[in-house]
């Protein structure tokens, strides 16, 4: 058996799409809508209560496509709270004129590289990377991936020693995007389909495409990643919501 | 031909997950949901009869993300009984404002490495595992997977003896988590489209990232694991339902 | 090339699955929902009569879990009927408060290993088993399967002498279970996604479980199966039939 | 690289499968459904005339099983044609009562094998084969399929002459089959997800299964062909349109 | 790690396939329907408006077959300003009655082999090719693509002189069709779920199959190829938009 990857982990992550079912949305009144949209807005302003307390974080963006119309990503300290936060909206006017595009649930993770006898949730660098408070750039990128088991292709039959050297060479492509593209990566063993969520915020998107197209040619994704759906959106501002679903 | 592996079966197994249509919910009036929900608890007062009776265990949990949001997990004597029990939830009024999302069968099943001249059924750790009462854990984790069938991975041509020790090593990871994680395994071979089910139940659900993460560096999980969708959700309690259900 | 095998074949064969739509079926009254099951009942009694001039078979199952509800297996001599027999449960007021979940067409088949002096459709043995009566087992199994063309696993290229031994020795497992478990082959090829359904009967399901698993540690199935969905039911007689539909 | 293969090229093709959509059919009255059917037999008529006028061809078969209930296979001289007569058939008052289930775009497709300096467009044989009248033979058989690129099984790789002998015998199997089976194959590159269609017109449809079969033990098949679904119907006279759509 | 290719990057560009729901279409009244097309052709104009100013293109194509019944290909500087369009379009009354099929995110793309020293967006012929106006061709062809990654065929795992040439002679085949198709390629890594979209353009659609099926026994394609849907169309002009919609 290989040597088993340490992981650090924070903040439980959900990551939401929603489609806005428009065709519906317009059969209410102008009046009707607006209740909707101040309680949206409502639930936001609580939960940006726990950005403030440090208690946790989220981001809004719309999603270019019609693989779904905005999105959130949520992080919190408990897999109870997410769902607590998920069934909050479920609940509220505005879902019953949205519908569920795609959830992916998961865990910050980072790599645990420090010396074995320090405490990594002691170090004021790890814990603002595990408990981070999401950036509000103009467009996030998002997809779940594997590391590939296929016949020779296996990652999760490499030594360690090996997949330590590849995963050195291939986040040092990630950090010539260092100022241009921030990074969240959580882990989703066990909790949805895929290995992980990575998750790119930027101010440029092209930066997203020009970083991930770089490191498809890294040994690590061009022989051992597997990807699922690509996500990519602008930030939705509060003060453009009612911009946004004004019909 | 590879000598084929010998299990033990107990109780029958059926997991069904559900969406809840809050839009059409909401649309009830304050006593018609309390009757649907009253008529919702009395079903799950009697299911619980035939856990006292150890006719039977079951276990509510509810299910973060998009996926379901809330699971049963049903365990009875025979296939008639899992069949009643579905029928009988889709004809409650609660029904009618669920959607099914996914559901699996299954009969909990163990390897058998007892000497040839015992009977294990008679043997009471044996008889404890294979109709068990389901652990009233926090937080719930559900996959289906398959033994891997590909070109030079292919579980079912190893022979037994190697088959044997690679399941021993595996199985030590998870005595790892004793205490930390309770494993239920159901066979579905013939019942549905993955060969086993999965359920682990735990109070801190990182352990079931770290178990199963853990597993995947070990060769039967790394060259022989074949995984479905992954399901994690949180304990719902009868007090909560009303909570939970609340709009 | 290598050389093709022969089939016999017998009557064509239709599964059909289907889910029941509750909330619609509540909404009729008791009158309506007895006119629906009557004319239900009568159209199995109908169908009977095939099956006593020996002119067809069918079975009616429930099946657990949220793939379906109920289906049907039917045998009749030709396509045309089959047809037939699909639209006029399509047309019956049942068939409107349920929901199309799965279907499979094929053609009852057997392997031609009689000498080739003699005509097989004579031999009342073969006859038998091509036009059977089905059994009114407790428990039916359905699932799809292809023989595999994968790389160096690629079933249609091995000689006929290799294919033939294979099947000899995997034809073993299943007469241990003689008695057990009856077993209908239909092959499909041209008629539907995969090139043989497989249906089972029997009283006690885990026989199901127990042959499928140990036939998958053979090389046919081990190196050479690729499996669809499984479906696996009860026997629903026609008496219970106002049970089942009762709400 | 290999060197392509050339083809001729004829009539555009449209397979539309179409599902009913029965109970809200049963809301209809008797005359209302009368004057669908009425819309619909003059537009097969129309459809006829270019048939006549050897502008076409066409081809209404129902369909076994869940995929559809009844199937078009159209042949025109332009695409723009076949989304006219598209369109015209979502336009009519049948089609408020049909679910499109499937559909594939393609062309009459043959293979160039005659000498060089020869116009095959000009050759009468050829020219029957590409603007075809189809067969009004009992049953239908269609498939999209493609010819594999997988590791050491890829055909593009294969060098000319070695796919031209593999062609040449794979078709002396279809040529045992002259009178039983009918066989029209379009081209789909560029035009639908698979790279070709086969359709199949026999009177007798165990034809279908048994020349597949066969072919299936050829290298082109069992190393080169990836399938799609397969549909299988029976053809409907215009004049069982009525008993067909009565209720 | 292999050299990763450089590109040049132009416009965002988004493909929006819709169908159109011609039942609900029907129940209009026709000053209703003249008033849902009066509104989606000024939106059409106004975005005709950024193509006179250089400052995007759009195309509008029917869609051949089931998978769509018309598709918009939308060119623009930002990726918020193809949100707006699309979020433009979703809030008009046309919208009500048509529903999303599928869609593309990418941005316009070349290979940069220019001199190092030159900067190419100064470049008038590289300029006009990242910031095209689309042609008014008869005939549209779109599919996404990626480059295979899987055991021996992993085009990331090549020298990059090696992926030059190959791609070099790839390029050989599209010039033969210089005049015959005009081809527009988008890249998509980290926006959609390929790697790239192909949208070709032609007069005789029958050159979208002829270049296509060359360029499949290439190297580029028939080891490295994987491909998406197909969709293919006829242009739809702003003056046939009325008998288009027509009921």
């Amino acid at each position: 058996m290989s040597e088993a990857a340490k992981t650090l982990d924070g903040w439980y992550c959900l990551h939401d799409f929603r489609l806005i079912d428009w065709s519906r949305w317009k059969l209410l009144t102008n009046d009707e809508r607006q209740t909707a949209l101040a309680e949206f807005t409502n639930l936001l302003e609580k939960w940006g209560l726990a950005e403030e307390q440090k208690q946790g974080s989220q981001a809004l963006y719309t999603v270019v496509g019609q693989k779904a119309d905005f999105m959130f990503m949520i992080l919190r300290p408990t897999m109870e709270e997410l769902n607590e936060i998920e069934m909050e909206f479920n609940k509220t006017m505005l879902a019953e004129f949205s519908i569920p595009a795609f959830s992916y649930v998961s865990v910050v993770e980072l790599s645990n590289y420090l010396p074995a006898d320090e405490d990594p949730y002691q170090n004021p660098h790890v814990v603002a990377r595990l408990y981070p408070t999401l950036p509000k750039a103009k467009h996030i990128c998002f997809y779940p991936m594997d590391k590939r088991r296929d016949g020779a292709d296996n990652w999760y039959m490499l030594p360690m020693e090996e997949r330590r050297q590849l995963m050195y060479s291939h986040s040092k492509i990630g950090r010539q995007y260092a100022g241009l593209v921030k990074q969240v990566i959580t882990g989703s063993v066990g909790f949805d389909d895929y290995e992980w969520g990575v998750t790119l915020f930027a101010d440029d998107p092209l930066q997203f495409k020009k970083l991930i197209y770089e490191m498809r040619f890294d040994e690590v994704s061009a022989r051992y990643g597997e990807f699922g759906s690509f996500f990519v959106g602008n930030i939705l501002h509060a003060e453009n919501i009612p911009q946004f679903f004004h019909v």
